[in-house]
């Protein structure tokens, strides 16, 4: 009989998070898991790492006597690489990231702790896909969610993913009706229309608070945006090569 | 004759960094430069956003008399927003990131502050382009990097960049000889191998510092590793629709 895969498991919005106990519960019917998530709230901290402060590493106790879990006072890329290098006895056959509590398609992608801790993985030549829905509510709606999970998650460990792909699944807010189904997706484009909230602190000085509205710029049909609104799960592959191929020859022409 | 550009100017290193002091000087040579850059180093903050902490900006006084410059209490992507939309009265026609003590080619792009500046100013729809130098010293030595910094800068300006891209400019740490020139190339496959250096705190707890070994896993002569390691300036388009568009096709023959 063929081992069961370990299987690394992560998250932006921290590790008691409700979302990434979705994900671990559905994972367990899967491999072996680890859990190796940040100790505290991360998201949109982008794929910021830690180069100018410590970093802890503890065991966690409370949450599942089966599963191996970590917490780390560090970005969820950071923790992707204390798990692959300190934790983990050897190099996990999927990493899973979320279920994050909000959305990550489309343009949020850059900004998104949960895809980056994915991207981390993909580089280390790791299977990976970070989870996403449409609610950020910490008492997220999860309901539906675990055929998808399951079947995306079995589908990479069976077939793998190219050198320097991960996946971004993305699952529309629960409504009254089931989803749809799935659509393979590109990313929107779209835009957060930037609104500072400007406030006065207790000693007189000016602040802000960053807040924005989000914008579709994108009007395709083959978008994460179009099948998010139209309920079906979103899946886009990501590649961490941002090299725009396409303008090279562009460049070449300009007398430099 | 026509109005004078307004340039944007920001860096990760901090807006006291001998790198972004040179990047000012060449700028001012260009156009009209405002300045806002991080009030602190940032170094590996990545496309981090400030969600869940209040914003500061600062008129700062003791640098340049001729050009404004605000420092920010955030992320270099938080720098760009609240440049956008509280610091500039008009959106400006180009923004410059750097010049970065540190190399941001290759896998370093996913990391970089400096690069996430100029990517979040590119989402805004605004020309942009980060430059580095791959020398992490505070003292580095800039010599030699102006006319380069301008020529490009200068092209940007005329041509302006096709909607979602920028320009991810790396220059070789300085010689004995001068620079070769320019090559146009693509972002080379490469990985930190991570090395976690163990300690104790003075409490008995242990910690971690996160260090590593770059290593580039890429023998192409048309990448950004290659032209820096022969002494070439390196410019690599770089692009934000993260789609791995290669492999819609596959996923979509897969039974999800």
């Amino acid at each position: 009989m063929k081992k069961r895969p370990l299987i690394l498991v992560t998250n932006d919005d921290g590790i008691t998070a409700p979302g990434i106990r979705k994900l671990v519960q559905v994972m367990q019917s899967l491999g072996d898991v680890v859990v190796v998530a940040p100790d505290s709230p991360q998201s949109g901290k982008g794929h910021a790492i830690t180069l100018d402060a410590t970093l802890y590493v503890n065991r966690a106790h409370t949450y599942t006597n089966t599963t191996p879990e970590y917490e780390c006072s560090g970005t969820p890329a950071d923790c992707v690489k204390l798990a692959i290098k300190e934790v983990l006895k050897r190099k996990p056959d999927l990493c899973v990231s979320g279920i994050n509590h909000g959305s990550n398609a489309s343009i949020n992608v850059i900004y998104s702790g949960t895809m980056s801790a994915a991207v981390e993985a993909g580089i280390e030549g790791i299977p990976s896909i970070g989870f996403s829905l449409l609610d950020y509510d910490w008492d997220a709606n999860f309901e539906g969610l675990e055929p998808y999970v399951k079947s995306i998650a079995s589908n990479v460990l069976k077939n793998g993913l190219p050198d320097g792909v991960v996946l971004n699944v993305n699952f529309p807010k629960r409504g009254k009706n089931p989803y749809k189904g799935i659509k393979i997706a590109r990313q929107a484009r779209a835009n957060w229309n930037e609104k500072f909230d400007k406030r006065v602190n207790p000693q007189g000085k000016q602040y802000y608070w960053l807040t924005g509205d989000f914008e579709n710029l994108d009007g395709g049909e083959d978008t994460d945006e179009f099948a998010l609104e139209n309920n079906y799960v979103s899946v886009v592959p990501v590649q961490f090569d941002l090299t725009a191929h396409h303008f090279i020859q562009t460049l070449n022409s300009w007398e430099l």
